[in-house]
């Protein structure tokens, strides 16, 4: 399969030590006739242990996969792991460079472009190429996303509800050693395409996050991303350090879901968004949670759009001005099914 | 000056009572030849009193002034005032109904606009309509700004030092009873073009605020700009609320300045941003706050930005990409002269 | 095949009564990254009778299949029909949003997308669910449109030559009971991925419109529109209103076609556009119809286009400049078989 | 003033014959950077007699001007005519080329670019030399405009209410003399920068038209504009045609005011555009004229906008939306003061 | 297969002497709802001989195709030749027009849009034409093409390693036949979509150019086209020309091959693109051929590129900027293997 | 004056030793609401002797000054010098990042906006403080210009013809230093607002150069620039090179000028543009020199442009599609005023 993906890399897989490199697409248009798109990547490897993919960039707007993945992959010491870590900081890459949640070269959402497409378009090819070459020998996932330019959250780390029973059981360990300030398992408004689905379906582990968002980072977001992955690599064997592995289970932990009608609610106005809530604040069903006031006559009154279930806010629209269809927020409730 | 402005309003700023109208300019352009680009305004007047303007949206990606002012303006009843209120919520409308700082129509930034131009483009004309129409009659500016898409801050609100001692007392005075989370005394890059400085040219009392920013509001944001404007309402005698009035000065009060070298900090580098401060964080000269890394070469160590005074970090660069020239950070410091 | 299409609606086919809802896609973009694309429908039923699915916008610069469909569905009680009315006034919403012929989300032409794909873009996700959900229980379909920006016609309802011979016959009288100023039996210049093709293909009654056009509606297209449709639903015997129903072939009747050689015309020609002959006028082969001015050297000839076959001109290119290849004129003739 | 106006020209308006050349404008831009921009002109001269000048393309979109006056330019023989025609075919040329109403160069308006500035962008450069080279030997100026692509009208001439009673009534008589099927003392609605006003302050009769719209052109419209021009040169004493002259007082004649407060309606609303009477209708004060429909809400009742005079629709809002402050209608009424 | 293509013309393959016609595709969009997209087209037939396809803008930036191509179009008398030349001389006509590289239709590259797709976009559809309706009566295909606007080579003809020895052979004496400036056999990027593959792949000779590019042309690299062609006319036995025919292995010839290792070289770096050397010039493996500068920060040292392989520089990067992923240059060397 | 100025910069004219620095001008639009537009500068002082200004990229699509300029501020060592070389490589830093002509900040070309505005925009803002800060304490001024995008000349250094003798003397003594290939006395076709016209009526000695183009530069290209300062450097005595100066004059040296009738030719035609001579080569009066190929149409003969002078081409147009209006060929002769 490799031979006949368009995707090129001077990386080895099968070599010890830490390689810096790119995976290399031809793309022909109209800024470049003969050129590459470039793909980052980072493989360190030494030992024996399971491998573990770390994404981050699949959409160009949220950075904290970007700034972690750079950082950990320049800190790791190829040395100090039992097993294989691969590091793709920017999976959409153009997408980075433009500050843009598609890619700006073929409109492509990398995040609806799993399995890919071995004669698609740049962003579909790399997906193909991830999928095919890279995925068969990962164990586990760890794809670092957050809310974009117009979503924000709290900062979340989530798998999803599975059908085996084992491998939920130890996706819900890794969520638990991540230790991110929420845990979830999150329900999809739908999860064609995305990398998380192609990997569960091969049976493997898949942790993402949602850290923020906005179109920026901060400290605290990206301290999330860098702990998180840090202490997965404890968990997972790749790297023996006492502290850390000591702590993995010392913090409280509790499980919410998304899954119960009315988690999603959408806008079916027009107009300047006003959140009457917090992020992370608990609401009431039936409670007002948000408005939309007009742009243009400020002397009317302003739709107001309630809670349809209890719990708490983890997600709302980012952008002062919202439009009829866009997401408005996202409340979770507690999991009870958490053995 | 009013019959030569191009500016028309069914508006009556002598009526006593609530109005509701637009300011508005002929504007004739590819998507409408004959059309008018419209202000909503509302004016409320009663009894005896100083008259007050609050603006909003003179940016339009700030979202705080827009929500609020409309908010006040359908909420006050003009029985309960004594003076004149007048309530500009969309200075910049245009600007505001594309979520753009500058107006799409002609790319003016109206806080670099004043005072105006009557021969102008339409900001110009707003501009020169606002100084020359509704300035003279007005002893008190409060304008609602925040971040916008671009800068985020710790929620201030601000005057700047003046060379009149009693008019500085007097905004001293005011910044108190507005009592916004941070207070300042705010040293501008550039003052000039700004209404800030029209107005305290002419010896008015002006305040101005920075609540929060990157594109978005909170119920944080909006609560302190409604509060601190009841506030100001009863501070400068247009309301009679004996509770709120009470509580004027109850609250702690210190003030920050931004005049002292090193204060503003712009970024010389192109690439990935990374905050190493939260915001309102206490730093340290030489201390690192910020770190600007490669979006494109992973394995290149990122450029460090440090503090150049000590200080609290009041205001961050928002984007999840920084440029050369993009304002990076600011530090405040304590004003020692305070009385 | 409703349980894999990504289309949701709290819409129910089989209920009594008149719903309005939507059909919503998910969409996830720059713009809205957790966003739903909404298409306003609505369904009315009552009794035993016909199922009848009207549609507009399915080109979002033509106005009187949204504006008309809109009216009717909030005029027709539910208790006044026999049968269904499915109303989809924006076939291709996010185009009717923003006044363009093609979807700007994907580019798409909803009227060339037909019959859909079910893991394609948002248009196409939408072509198909009305394929296969709404199309099995329908039995006629009406279909507004009109020119768009770039179009001008006669207003005229149309239906197409069909093999089979007793829905041909329907389809006259459908067309004949619709009543507006002139009706075709229109050659399409590429009849595939449209709408009429995978309704006639079902053996189903379809009919559709071209009222206008040149980017505006006015009172008369409307109104064809209105008028036209409710005669249908007499005819059809979803309304039983006797005035009308007794009126419904008062009207004289005769009927067009475009399949001779020469109907069409288009342009190879670059610059200003003449018109010689008004829409409606009777023209002869050979004669001048339209020249083409040089737009930049005033002293050159024209260009000149000649009628390639008798008839009267029903279609003219609308904008003032044209281009190599634009459509410039369309003759219609008389249709001499109409039995 | 000739000497250091950047416009240059081979055309000598001394010179007895016919002069087909071009106004040039150096402009360097990203697009040429040693460019000239051309505008078209045709002087022809002859005997004794007055000086003509008749523009069109005064914005982009408007196309009765460019065609017709190009027409006459080849036609009219130099032989013909006593004294001196000088043609403007389109006079912002870049907005011609562009289909635009604006110039693409500079962003600006034409026809509020008078009296220019010698020193400006290129539409300012030819408006001043327009003003100081061209002007200062001209008599009559014929200004052939449309609706262009956002206004349609019922085709209209028109001049304006003058403080000078002689030309007042010279003014009148060349409206008369022109013939279009409505004529109009127009009321701008704001007429700075006007070429009208700059030509009627220099005390010289100015007629402009209003022929059609919606960003198209007809045999009709274009025929008025021909045919007036024509009946204008008998009236004016430029050609000799005594069957042209004999008819120039024989049809019926009556003028149209919009003085009158309530004549311009503009919307205050955003949505889809209904008219619901048609170009040229009477109209009663109170009565519905027009409503807005929301685009996303097809279960919402409409805006209905009312006519706030008695009178006849002459103008119309074109594109099938309509936002905030655009021109939604034009009511004129019968001028009583027509001695 | 004709049948149900999309493409339409007048022209008829079978017909003696020479046709001028266009290859139209009917194109749906929102500049053109009825529209055409016309392929410029000239067949020229005579009495028994080869059959020839000469194809130019395959990508709109590269002008000695289309320059050259209708210059011979035009000159070549049908009573001279000996079989079939079909000339397409606007392969991607849209492009051509709007002088991209892409066509700003449909966003392809046509020479990555081979076999084609008769259900594609409008270049895939007019790909699968060429491939299907034309190529079969083909004999051999020569495809202009040059640098474009990113792109710079010295002007060479090239053809590809192919497995068939007779195959290569002929090519290699149309090759030479050819007599450009320099002979290649290319090695691609990536070979998939072009229509050499298609060709090729067909058993058919194939020769394509690459003469200069920068987006202009010249006296020099149109001659070469032009004269290349006449040569091949000679060559292929389709035209009588003893004095050209003596001359065909007159010059002097070598073969250069870019299949070694190194031969491409990308940039991994956004700058200011400084070549240092020459097209043309020779260069040992190591020697520093280009440098980037950074274009803000001045006193920052270049970034240097080094030949990877002995050679001469045939192609170079043509735009002032660079950035990661460009093609930067390209080296050829001796091809040994010249039997 | 530079108190004034919105123009900031740690940059120390009279501090002797190398600096490297930035002229900063404060700039709030949507994409950076406080930032800086930072122009780099290097200034080099010791000793006593004249102060040389070197400015590159003035226009962002030419990059020979962009290049050298920064080379030599790199090389260039202090202690060399006698006098202030002070070197601003990116004169419109904007648009030398943006790879345009003009600023895309402001749309405004640099070598039009002389000498400047204190309260326009950042370009006009620029030039007035070069033009009251900088040039002042400037003798000579050296400005790299090349063909940019749209332009391509042979690579000429060049003069004005001045009112002063002896600066007319002194600045061909500069011009004969500098040995550019070709040595021209420049007619403009407007020099209204260029930095030269500033330098000029201040008195000062100003060269010039046009080296290659085509958004491109070259080894030669740059070389030249390169080796012409370092030749005038020593020529103005800033450097003391005994090699360098002995060869000052002993290259051949032969004068050019462009003040004859028809040396500039501009098009009137769109479309394929064809060049019928090299650069550089000599034509004859009437000869053609080039010829514009409809673009659609190609059985149609081009229209051919013919020399209007005798004397060699010096410019061309360079884009492969030209416009009504662009540029076409500039020739120069032999300048017969040599003394």
């Amino acid at each position: 399969m490799t031979t006949t993906s368009k995707v090129s890399t001077d990386c080895d897989y099968g070599k010890i030590g830490k390689q810096f490199s790119y995976l290399d697409i031809p793309h022909s248009g109209n800024e470049s006739a003969w050129g590459l798109v470039r793909f980052p990547i980072c493989v360190i490897k030494n030992g024996q242990g399971p491998t573990l993919l770390i994404t981050g960039g699949s959409h160009g707007d949220e950075y904290e996969g970007p700034i972690a993945l750079q950082k950990l992959a320049r800190e790791i010491d190829a040395n100090d792991i039992q097993g294989q870590i691969i590091i793709l900081p920017a999976l959409n890459s153009p997408a980075v460079r433009a500050a843009t949640r598609v890619s700006p070269i073929d409109g492509v959402n990398m995040n609806r472009a799993f399995p890919g497409r071995e004669d698609g378009s740049v962003s579909q090819i790399l997906a193909h190429y991830v999928t095919n070459v890279i995925l068969p020998s990962v164990d586990v996932v760890i794809d670092i996303h957050s809310g974009g330019k117009t979503l924000k959250f709290v900062p979340f780390a989530c798998i999803h509800k599975l059908a085996d029973p084992i491998l939920q059981a130890k996706s819900r360990a890794l969520l638990r050693a991540f230790d991110a300030p929420y845990c979830l398992e999150l329900e999809e408004i739908d999860n064609r395409g995305m990398l998380d689905t192609t990997v569960e379906e091969a049976g493997k582990i898949f942790l993402a996050t949602e850290l923020g968002g906005g179109g920026s980072s901060t400290l605290e977001t990206i301290s999330i991303a860098e702990r998180g992955i840090r202490r997965a690599l404890c968990h997972l064997g790749l790297v023996k350090d006492k502290q850390e592995s000591a702590s993995l289970n010392a913090s409280a932990y509790s499980l919410w879901e998304t899954s119960s009608p009315g988690s999603y609610i959408h806008s079916n106005t027009d107009g300047l968004f006003e959140m009457l809530v917090e992020l992370g604040q608990e609401v009431r069903l039936g409670e007002a949670i948000a408005q939309v006031h007009s742009i243009s006559k400020i002397d009317t009154d302003p739709v107001v759009y309630r809670a349809k279930r209890d719990g708490i806010v983890i997600g709302r629209h980012h952008p002062g001005l919202i439009r009829q269809g866009d997401f408005l927020a996202l409340i979770a409730g507690r999991e009870t099914d958490e053995n």
